[in-house]
């Protein structure tokens, strides 16, 4: 059999017009219904909340890599990756679900291959 | 003052010809000097290994966003990024670190600048 061309996708979004990212609640609701768009396993979640009015940075582990946000409320902008391995994933799932639940206004994305098949410098 | 062009610069890096992908601890040690090397300041620390001879997932969350790292041990091969924000960091110098601690035979690399200041889609 022919080599997989790729582990895995990995896309960044960046956010903006978003609402409520100084909402640690709110941004771990977010990361766990976006996880369950993705159809993807968590595996553990970490979330860290710079301040009453800071940002939040959170990590999803997931059996298929990770997804990650840090927000700036001072700039309604959020910075996202979501990396998924494997044949059943669903990435445009996870990205609607994530720009519904911060209200984003704009979404600019770009998605990269990952992987021992392929070459990210291409 | 003119606004910031962007909030940190996101480094995707693939290991190939990497060793002790499966071996945990290792990865823990090797993501801890990166962190270390990056100049960057540990919020957390999540690892998972997926059973003895399986992979490993490990994030390392920064007050300056995160550092991850997947590795497939059968292929020798390591899907990593490094996500730095703010002005004092070290991207060349944490790869060079992980590159030597994975014993990497080659790395493929790409650097995007992320933030409310630039768009990932140019």
């Amino acid at each position: 059999m022919p080599e997989a061309p790729f582990t895995g996708s990995h896309m960044l979004a960046d956010l903006h017009g978003c609402t409520r990212l100084n909402d640690v609640e709110h941004i771990r609701n977010a990361l766990l219904n976006t996880v369950k768009a993705a159809g993807a396993t968590l595996l553990d979640l970490k979330i860290h909340h710079f301040g009453p009015e800071g940002g939040v940075t959170g990590v999803a582990l997931l059996a298929e890599s990770h997804i990650s946000i840090h927000t700036w409320p001072e700039r309604d902008y959020a910075a996202v990756d979501i990396f998924l391995c494997g044949a059943t994933h669903d990435l445009d799932g996870a990205l609607s679900r994530l720009k519904r639940d911060l209200g984003a206004v704009r979404a600019a994305t770009r998605i990269i291959r990952r992987g021992y098949g392929c070459n990210p410098s291409d």
